[in-house]
């Protein structure tokens, strides 16, 4: 497990969480920038193993919230994540021991460690996706009803703030924060989903950010080796390289706090057709009008020769890509979860035919 | 001056705020039955003179805030404003002297006085505009920039909650409270605009509620001798009546938490027309194409026979109705009170020439 976060580990994570994001999560290359900077100021910061963490220990999650095309073009002030992390503090009259991962996904993979960094508290290694989700209901830590979003705190990068003590549901606590989001831009820094430690290690998908940095590990040496990098990234997460192709369509809008639209994807002999839509994040792929993944399972696209994370706002036509499908942890796949981030949470009148086997979540010995 | 608002006190403070409201504030029928539910239960309310107020009273403002479209179907679960009130004494650790009102326009003009019966404090005879309007930040309470709207709560009918500890600006204020407003349905209780005693006796339009009262008697009295209801409206205010004619057109929509349209009258002989526009509350009213009145002046619509206030949400093709003009209060005529309420605040590319006279907010001795 990674015990600490330094400089050297931040572009292997943003691989890493480039690729777990599947598409979502905010800009990892623009989150790294933002970390190093932090990093470079503070030092490294301390990553907590889950089962070290005190029963009765009070835990949050820190992550931005918006759509990742706004994240590229709206930078964050920088103490957005301090800043909405002391407002719950504030709001509920205790401090918080350890900040745990939203989502392993994108930038917000790293938001929880300027979080930690900037409050003087350690990041737990545990997230709540195990790959990125665009609404802040779908979390494990939420699945078994011990745990709420609400309360939580919100702030921009203008000094705009707001707390949400109470939400009927955790549905409603994603509406209201989206359209504060919205209002703030369609990008603010959430702090939320207060629990014990005990809780966090009942709930957590375990190890992620060290998966992260390893599989971004991965990547960099099968880059310097000239190997094929997305059979690579298919090995280490337990997922196989479904396409091949060249991007030649990419219909992308920014509506309502998120970002949405679909990806057509040609086979290089342009006899296969692969289409993926997303919410931030990609939700289903079809493989020449044939269902072929689905959330929660990672659909994830990598560039061709360097197999590096190709996230929603960088779709751009003529980019070679692999789509690599990739097993989601065991935590999104209960019955309960799938009616939080299945297919037909998201509209689709489609079955989740879960792919085999699968290591996020697991790998505690990386 | 009104000492305490009774059973009795209901129906011409209805009438009265509903023509004060310029269309917007919310229906004062529904108001008037959800407030005469609570002085059934609780006994009257009693009414503050602001100059009573001790300058350092503590002392916030309550009120509506959504679309009035909305407001008749999607009726308050009742104890929306006590709610708010207790949130925000409990966000800032102190308890509040008594409640001031928003707008004394339509329900808006009601709320404060079930506000204050609910938490059992007196609400004060002022209001910040003298009238109704669509945004939180036009508020003469903040004109002189001592006083701001956050922090303010949120809270809906279903128990999901919200608070604002602080906003860039009034303006931005007003951006969020609405987004939140909107993931509450359109429809949400707001107390904010903390300030003290010295600052409201400073800032206030004072004697509002004796006011919309006054003009509620004065109407049910001119529908008693059937005499002509609309002039009479007119002598209380000092306005004049613009227009008689038939609704003719109606263009109303819900967007963005507001209530938007236009609505056209033509006159009884067919020549002339009158074409109005509004957010909520009447903005503009053009003469055969002239501009003839402008915000912050009052428009207000009135039934041609009784002399009932014709809201927003009541506009319907074919009712006879006639057009007051009336004379903004003077604290909405300064040039930073333009700024903020004048026809460019909405858009309007249109200099304002206040009508002349006015007795809104001077009427102390009613």
């Amino acid at each position: 497990m990674l015990s600490q976060i330094t400089l050297e580990d931040i572009r292997p994570i943003a691989i890493g969480a480039g690729i777990l994001g599947t598409g979502g999560g905010g800009n990892p290359y623009l989150g790294g920038l933002h970390l190093a900077s932090i990093i470079r100021e503070l030092g490294p910061q301390s990553m907590l193993d889950p089962f070290a963490l005190q029963d009765d220990a009070l835990v949050c999650v820190a992550g931005n919230i918006g759509a990742p095309t706004v994240s590229i073009e709206k930078l964050p002030e920088g103490t957005e994540m301090l800043r909405a992390l002391r407002l719950l503090e504030e709001h509920i009259g205790r401090a918080f021991d350890a900040v745990a991962i939203a989502e392993i996904g994108g930038a917000n993979s790293m938001q929880p460690v300027i979080a930690g960094l900037l409050a003087g508290i350690p990041t737990v290694d545990s997230d709540s996706m195990g790959r990125a989700f665009p609404e802040i209901q779908m979390s494990s830590f939420l699945f078994d009803g011990g745990v709420t979003v609400a309360p939580y705190a919100m702030v921009d990068a203008a000094d705009n703030a707001a707390v949400v003590p109470q939400a009927v549901s955790d549905l409603w606590g994603e509406k209201i924060a989206r359209n504060i989001a919205v209002s703030m831009g369609a990008r603010a820094g959430l702090v939320s989903t207060i629990m014990t430690g005990a809780q966090l290690k009942a709930t957590g998908v375990h190890y992620t950010m060290t998966l992260a940095h390893h599989l971004g590990c991965q990547v960099l040496a099968a880059q310097r080796e000239k190997s094929d990098v997305p059979e690579a990234v298919a090995n280490v997460l337990d997922g196989q390289v479904i396409f091949h192709g060249k991007i030649s369509d990419v219909d992308r809008r920014v509506s309502k706090g998120f970002a949405r639209g679909g990806v057509r994807i040609d086979s290089f002999s342009g006899a296969d057709r692969l289409a993926i839509e997303f919410q931030n994040e990609f939700l289903i792929a079809f493989i020449n009008g044939e269902v072929a993944v689905t959330t929660p399972d990672l659909i994830c696209i990598v560039t061709e020769e360097e197999g590096e994370p190709v996230t929603t706002e960088l779709l751009r036509y003529g980019t070679r890509v692999a789509v690599i499908a990739v097993p989601a942890p065991p935590q999104l796949k209960t019955g309960v979860a799938l009616e939080v981030v299945g297919p037909g949470a998201f509209g689709y009148d489609v079955e989740f035919r879960p792919l085999p086997g699968g290591v996020i979540g697991l790998a505690s010995s990386l």
